[in-house]
């Protein structure tokens, strides 16, 4: 529960109009967080004709209701989006006051720029189209890159993960570590974990074959990490390859302690859970905007859970308060 | 070939302009609609990432082209959308002069109209969002009520099966047939088959439990059918239910003859081919609006191509020559 | 007055902030809602000057409130719509919080679709109109077909007139009564009709001459109308035109007892009461929802009051209670 | 004819792509306009339902054409404007290329400004309506304020008929001639036609007892009008009451010669044309941008025909010639 | 402070909600204007990077708030404008409720017209900019033109100077005064304080050699000056060119007595107050719409504080109270 | 001039079609530009009222023409931009076909983020003011980050520098080089000069104090970076201090060799070109897309004109040619 300074009233009054529904990309998380909020879940219903159409029912009235839609991106992706969608548009034209996307990993959100002729910016797509089907607001965490939260006309209130897998990594002894950005494109997001555990940084000279080849080949490593134990940062794993691959490298060039890896967004597609568990990775830490089976959890895949986040972000949304205060 | 009225220079210019891209939905469609205009389909690479995130590229110069994007809805229904918008995004970031959507079966046909509460009316939402993406045009065909082409504020040119099915049975000794409507909902479009056919109408009387129920029951045949043949007719065959179930109430308590089924749009979602191959059907005549596996035809089950009336009504449409003189 | 589960002040409140205008179409209707509210009528001057051009003034300060225009659609049309427009803009630049066009008879209604080239959807275009003038709801009821709440991207919500006809009708002996459709695009519609009093359905099988021609020729009856008393519904009579020559048909061609009219919108326009009046008809109901001077009405064509239910529409949309709830 | 300097491939090439149609407002001035260009009045069916909807049907292709719709505004005025909205419509989604509304006397003119509080400025709601119509463009004459230009988004050509009144004075006695406004309102307005024909300028000082009272008081005459022949102008003439009143006000007050009127715009609504018939007013002059019936004509109201203006804008903007070097 | 004639707790809530942020054009009239409301102005950071970028960011919490912004149009206009539309975006994308540019002297408002060829109507595009940028409202003081209103989609509310500069004459003998328009186009204008003074109006007949060309030839007088004290109105003085032009004019070409000036906003351009006070002007009022350094002021230009209009405006606005009623 | 496949009378069409207009900005570059095209350049009056405001005048017709506007950011900026949007206003209300804003340097482009709470996504404010003020088209070089491409809604074509830098590095003896990103962020960019000129990445590891602190603290050089020569790029070199400061910190803890700079765009503010010629830099490279007086450019210096590849590019755009085909 969030400790409020309210009077009793006043909170019964917020919980009145307070919504938060659940496509079912992640229905976990959305009840964690109404956990968190002393709500319980609205109530729809989501399911598919046997056409392969969906159909969205809100079970509730949501007049000038405050609703809030959690439904991070996870395959399959464009089901979940669509999905979103409709269940946006019912909540509008039903009436609602305002309905806000939570989307605590943002779908397409790699397709953020025009590296190639004739290619669609699908994550500024995405952006309009959740405007056209009626969102008022957006609730995400730890985009790719920050220009994302530009490609929206509504207000995005963008949380950040790095305070939430850094804690995590503050009970270690980290006296002969330092970080690393798996290419260059990283650096400035590894850079700011460097900052926040006052380590050092190392950058892996990366040199991709095409733009969207998945095989790449390190040139060096930028910076000093023999004799330490490394830090590897991201801001999503998805196949695991860049991650292990630079495992590799840096056990066969280089003469490196323990290893560990963390990133906001565990997507894990494909045998990726397999393959890291099997890995000399110490641990992996990741954080719950994605679901991941709990059989596949393991002391290796450490999943912190975003959830208490996420819960204060959409009670100070709801109540007017500050969400930059939450990641201060 | 189409004959074209004109000198061969200006047709020249008009194939370097006209530009007929295929998603993954119906390429067989598109290819057949682009042997009739006699141009070859424009390059293009669609691919799903790792994380289940659609990329496409257009592999050749579009600007102030006059691009079609063949892409009917057929499952998986939501991908081939998502996978429509970017491509259309893609089209327009490209410069393209004019992208029309050609969706012969147009996806979310039947969610037109808010008759439970809190509901999305998906076609209109699936409309909004085609115009977001970049839409300029759409070419459809037999929309399953025609106030969906009011849904769009770009122009919409749909085009009408029941010329195309009615040739089929104009073959067929029609002398003792009569045309019914599945239930009253559907009857205005089965009297215009009756009309073109120049048959008598009947239509079955038939209460669902819910809205939402694919369970029905037959109260009685309002017409006359007794020792008629007859003619079943809807905008769509999904999963035969409606169809299937009509003809046994028929066969029942009724002395019909033989029993044909027409539509516009062979969805033939789950295992829907298969009972109708079983059933006493007589023949199943659709279009080639929604794939069907060549295996999966039959003496039965009769596909009839829309590939010349779409070729036609496209390049009427790139050319400004009138598209209603198509279907009357 | 609405029997209201709430302390008096929230009332008071309520009161203060809910305004309920009146164009000249209706303001009987107008008032007799604000009856039902407990309201006064809304202060405004709606007049003409000499070169035909309406002017608007709001008479009373509406910084902040809630207001409903009531404006059906009845001759002259085009200066009803317009004046709504006029109001509507009057109302919103001068910073009222939200506007709800209350329209229980939406103008342009049956031109709900492109049924021949070259026409417009008039119906969408006025829903165009109207968001383009500002108005953030619409309140309506019994749309000629459902889709045209689709027509929309501002909330609508639609009320219908089933309940309030049929309700007069229960008070009959239907033991041997028929609900007839007078075409069969108004099965469905008819086919409500006859769920909700429990009557069989059945379908005149009627053929125009073309698109727009009000004169038309009756094939057939498809079902048994032989001995029984009959109920015939439309969602609205204009010229009556349609009913009389059914009921000239059913009284020549077959052997009917009682013959009675129901539907949502009594039109009625040129002559239609006096030959509705002069006809063999037992009784005709429709509502309030376009004004007929009280002299035209009897005990022939009993008009059904809307106000109460739209009043309570009006109450639920604005204190934010679910309206579907009152029609279910 | 208009004189064309290009080739005569080129005109026919204009000819088959250029269309003029006519709402039921001034179908004279539009074949007058027609008749100029060579070309003929595209076909159109425009009539109204019993219902008193309006229905109009474009009765031949007009892809990718260049379509101008004339009608001005005239009683009835909101008849005349919603006909307007659901031609361009039609047009649009009959995919025209390009729709220009041509309305040389603009309605709701003179409602430009918020002069009491909560009324429309509802020349500015036409231009929102028209833009959520359809229309590409507009074509106009002497607006009552050239600020209303800038209510458009769409580009907006604005004639003057400036010249065409002044011509017919130019043939006149001048010499001891004094140009009058009005009021203190339209003295920059009639400014501009003591500037065109080289003669001073006198203001009538006038107090209006309310913002929209008709009747009114002539304080004075700012300026030296005794002895000397009085050239009144306006932008329009409604009632002509306000003319009339200054006649009468200058016969009684001073001395002065023959007098003379002029405008852009003769709507002379009510019994306008019987009154100026009677009253002691040399000559009135007008152009036909409103229609005036021909018996209504005599050698006391002149009519100067505005459709050559007309046609050449209407050429000019066709084949992207400047429009604004046929007014200076 | 204002009087409010509410409970105190409700007082609170409402100084809870509301805040006033200044840009860096005028703080003095912001800071005026909160000392009124009894607030303190809202924090905020403005600056230039050494890039000529400007940046802005907001020191306080604004989620829900109803913000203002005041930024009158001075130099350099074109930064306070962009630092206006960069204050508005970062006030919307930190969720406040709404956001109001109180803009009392609002900029490009000559520029209202397309009185040439391919020129901007810069007024109106200022307004589209406006709106783009996220403003909710707008709140000015005397427009040039009262068409301007017109150009905005959002609500504005427009004050008038008028009483105040003219509460100032009041004190002054008045016996033997005369209004005067500078231009014919200023006539209604200067009509206005003639209304409320009581006053004869007189006209200058003035003719400009082009368009924009600053110097000007004055005709001749039209009224009746001689012998009489002369009182001189606009909307604004910016060179003070027209109003010294026309001083010199009076003096030279009649017998005139005290001349005064009296305008809503003292742009007072280049050593526009050098010459004013070097001029035979009896003196000039204005009020601080623009900022007039304090060492600039003196007897002769009075400056009258429109900060006691403009807090009630904006405390009338947030509670939803008329502000219509301020200027009856 | 550009070497056009194309015969005579095509390019004689085409140079009538397309005008290339020039802000106040940079009309060197407008004119290198137009010089390459073979036009002369499109005739307009920019100047300033009194007041400030700015005042455009298109002096030629431009109905239908394709019109491209040459406005580069540098200082004045807000002017600057102001111009661009009356410009482009001015050409779509005089009917240009399309307006396509020619901004080699983008104005705002390191406002690209909300790194802050409650700041102002200024680059993205920019484009939205750009669409809203007409502009069909953008046209721009080397952003800061390729993210801004997706703030737009229009079609935008980023032409890069790098070819431009690099051919001028190409000349020299590269041997021992390395290239050096001057912090984190601008590793990536920093890296594709490294790969298009085959040599290796450092990375300066640098900490600001604070988000918009101009102060910073080299921690230490990530790579080798001792007795090599050393070239330092980044997309702009505004007041060259963290260039600058580099160049101290290399040369203090560093054993290098020669350094260079190479930047797409020398903002070169306050006395950055007095400082930078004051260095021990060897050169410093960069393109005109901010003008840079003549007297200013030296040796050291080195202007690389992109007037070639932007005329190129305006000529493809113009010809429906591929744009990306340039740059690859």
């Amino acid at each position: 529960m969030l400790a409020v300074a309210r009077g009793t009233s006043s909170i019964a009054r917020t919980k009145r109009d307070l919504k938060v529904f659940s496509g079912t990309a992640h229905p976990t998380l959305a009840r964690a967080i109404c956990h968190k909020l002393g709500i319980s879940l609205g109530k729809s219903e989501v399911r598919k004709f046997s056409n392969d159409n969906i159909f969205v029912r809100i079970l509730e009235n949501v007049r000038e209701k405050d609703c809030f839609v959690v439904q991070p991106s996870c395959p399959p992706v464009n089901d979940g989006l669509m999905e979103l969608f409709i269940m946006i548009d019912a909540l509008k034209s039903a009436s609602a006051r305002r309905v806000t996307a939570v989307m605590p990993y943002y779908p397409y959100v790699r397709s953020d720029k025009k590296d190639e002729p004739r290619i669609s910016v699908a994550a500024r797509l995405v952006a309009d189209l959740l405007e056209a089907a009626g969102a008022d607001r957006v609730l995400t965490m730890t985009l790719h890159s920050e220009q994302v939260q530009g490609f929206f006309h509504v207000p995005v209130d963008q949380l950040s993960a790095v305070q939430l897998v850094c804690r995590h990594f503050r009970r270690k002894d980290l006296s002969k570590a330092v970080v690393i950005a798996p290419d260059a494109g990283s650096a400035k997001r590894a850079g700011r974990y460097a900052e926040r555990l006052g380590l050092p940084l190392a950058v892996a000279d990366k040199r991709r074959s095409g733009a969207h080849d998945d095989t790449s080949r390190f040139e060096r490593i930028v910076g000093d990490v023999d004799g330490k134990d490394v830090l590897m940062f991201d801001d999503e794993i998805a196949t695991g390859g860049s991650m292990l691959g630079l495992l590799a490298y840096l056990r066969q060039e280089h003469n490196v302690g323990k290893v560990y890896a963390g990133a906001a967004h565990g997507v894990l597609c494909g045998d990726a859970v397999e393959r890291l568990e099997a890995s000399s990775f110490e641990q992996i830490v990741i954080t719950d905007s994605v679901p991941l089976p709990r059989k596949k959890r393991s002391e290796k895949i450490k999943v912190v859970s975003a959830a208490p986040l996420l819960a204060r972000a959409i009670y100070n949304i709801h109540t007017g308060a500050s969400v930059s205060a939450l990641f201060t």
